[in-house]
């Protein structure tokens, strides 16, 4: 088969490093220059902040979920004499970040608390009037990113797990998204590959190495993810959770397993190198494997949707696949892959007609 | 082991398609918004200049190998009203359009009709009075590449295989260079495998699709490069190449299995890599069938070192080994390996002790 793709690779610093993060952001703040850094951060970042010799710089606490609208006015009025925006913390804060940066064009450092990914990829999100918008712009790409594992330490397990899965699922639907192509695939498999190393360690233990693996593969994952763009399994996943209100995370973990074997007879290059990553034989095994090794969430019925609901999830998604997909998705096909999502079955992989 | 790095990920543009190239120079102009650009070309360029809607763009045709400065003084003066440097061709036109971009900070588009490689990298040379000069600059980076296997299909299978096993040798110096981390890794081992996949149908037949995998594991090789450094391989080869007056795609065929078999137990992890990547059970020996598909040269003898100066080139290579080097060089065994690569014995695999 021809090989063609356009392929863009956008620049950006990655700083990674257990207990390293004040030292990093020390720098960092100094290759910038910076002298007016805005620092984006709960209160409970304080030590970190002062560490960083950035206990003068002026702050902002007021981070909520989904960035709304008057929030972003007001970091962006509180960033009006900055030189530099600096994120600590999960999605929110960085997105806060990044609507500042959308409208001033101002450089962002982000060290994320969490599994998220946000601080990887140039797609930002504000919500108005409990309508969310997204949209792409290099501006809000941070320019540097300060990993460091034991800023996730805390984390709650059950949350790391999820986000983790939802970094599996970055990876997966990397390999059918609308941009698909070599490299971020090749990105999306070594993401993979670590994020199965890391995240079984992360639930049993929360142990250093574990926390890193995942986090490096979580990074890895979102850079992927943002070049290749959706594939059917994040379609699926925004009309549930967005429509019938479902957990994001818990959704993509039940789902993932069900489009992997839709898909898997149609895309075996794609197949065997998610298998290969996952160390295992077979790639729906493999996942299914993961899964099960994470106490994973199984069924969306145990999330409260209701049987009668598959009808009109059906119809709500089919207009979203995404033409690249693969296999064809018709009605009836992705009748049986909710039913069986919802019902929690194991997932069946129908061999290629 | 903690995973800790620090990366930089270069922002570019890639395009990959087979008899594309016209089109995609002509969407990319525009998208530049490019009224004067400078086209840097040797003459045979002329029908694909002329496809691409430039055919009234100031030309540059004297490319000579290793950027010359006079010849550099010359291109800056022709780029003097220029607004976009397009380069087709392989090192010298690429090299060129570098040293234009060097002191004019002019974009560059870059069409490589080579396996080179030097499209992909933020490295630019300069000779002066026979002094090869380098350096490292964002400016010098192309921003979009256009690849195209059809520019590539009259290239003499001997040089097209002398560049491969170059690339080759980019991708595996980049497990120990002296910025290797996992992220150039990653890449160099997907780079490493479409070499290994298309690089003997370029030797059998030169067929199209070898072509493209050899091409695009040629940038991925030359990406993992830039970002990884010269590890123990490229300094032992700077110097034969250099002080003994050897061919260098040659010398990097010779001398690798050898680097290759001196590191591998001492890098289990990168070995384990490298004999995925290969399709190999064993890195070493997957080198060694590469290598004799290929029909490598397997001894620098051959190529005309006197083994009297083996001594010499030891002693201008000690000093220059990477510190990060998995095993530690010392007089003897550096000796022993250039012996080894001087007769053209099989590389040898000591265990780590």
């Amino acid at each position: 088969m021809p090989l063609a793709f356009e392929h863009e690779t956008k620049g950006q610093r990655v700083l990674f490093g257990s207990g390293a993060a004040a030292g990093h952001l020390r720098d960092e703040v100094a290759r910038f220059a910076a002298l007016r850094p805005l620092v984006i951060a709960a209160d409970r970042q304080r030590g970190l902040i002062e560490r960083a010799g950035l206990a003068g710089a002026v702050r902002y606490h007021r981070i909520t979920e989904h960035v709304p609208v008057e929030v972003a006015e007001d970091a962006r009025a509180a960033a009006a004499q900055a030189d530099l925006v600096i994120a600590i913390g999960g999605g929110s804060a960085i997105g806060l970040a990044k609507a500042v940066a959308l409208t001033s064009g101002l450089p962002i450092i982000a060290t994320p608390t969490t599994f998220a990914g946000s601080e990887a990829t140039d797609v930002w999100g504000l919500t108005e009037r409990g309508q969310k918008r997204t949209g792409v712009d290099p501006r809000v790409l941070p320019r540097t990113v300060v990993y460091d594992a034991e800023l996730l330490e805390s984390l709650p397990v059950e949350l790391a797990v999820a986000s983790g899965l939802n970094a599996v699922a970055h990876c997966v639907d990397s390999m059918w998204g609308p941009r698909a192509d070599p490299i971020n695939a090749a990105l999306a498999m070594a993401g993979l590959h670590s994020l199965a190393v890391g995240l079984p360690g992360v639930v049993a233990e929360a142990d250093r190495d574990a926390i890193e693996q995942s986090l490096y593969g979580c990074y890895l994952a979102a850079v992927a993810f943002a070049s290749a763009g959706s594939g059917l399994h994040h379609k699926i996943c925004h009309v549930l959770a967005g429509a019938f209100n479902l957990p994001h995370a818990a959704t993509h973990a039940i789902v993932l397993p069900h489009v992997l074997a839709f898909n898997a007879p149609y895309a075996p290059r794609a197949a065997e190198q998610i298998a290969q990553a996952l160390g295992s034989g077979d790639a729906c095994q493999g996942l299914d494997e993961l899964r099960a090794r994470l106490n994973a969430p199984r069924a969306l019925r145990e999330l409260g949707l209701a049987e009668d609901d598959l009808a009109a999830a059906a119809q709500a998604i089919l207009p979203q696949v995404p033409a690249a997909n693969p296999r064809p998705v018709e009605a009836d096909t992705l009748d049986r892959l909710l039913r069986a999502a919802w019902a929690g079955d194991q997932p069946r992989m129908e061999s290629h007609p």
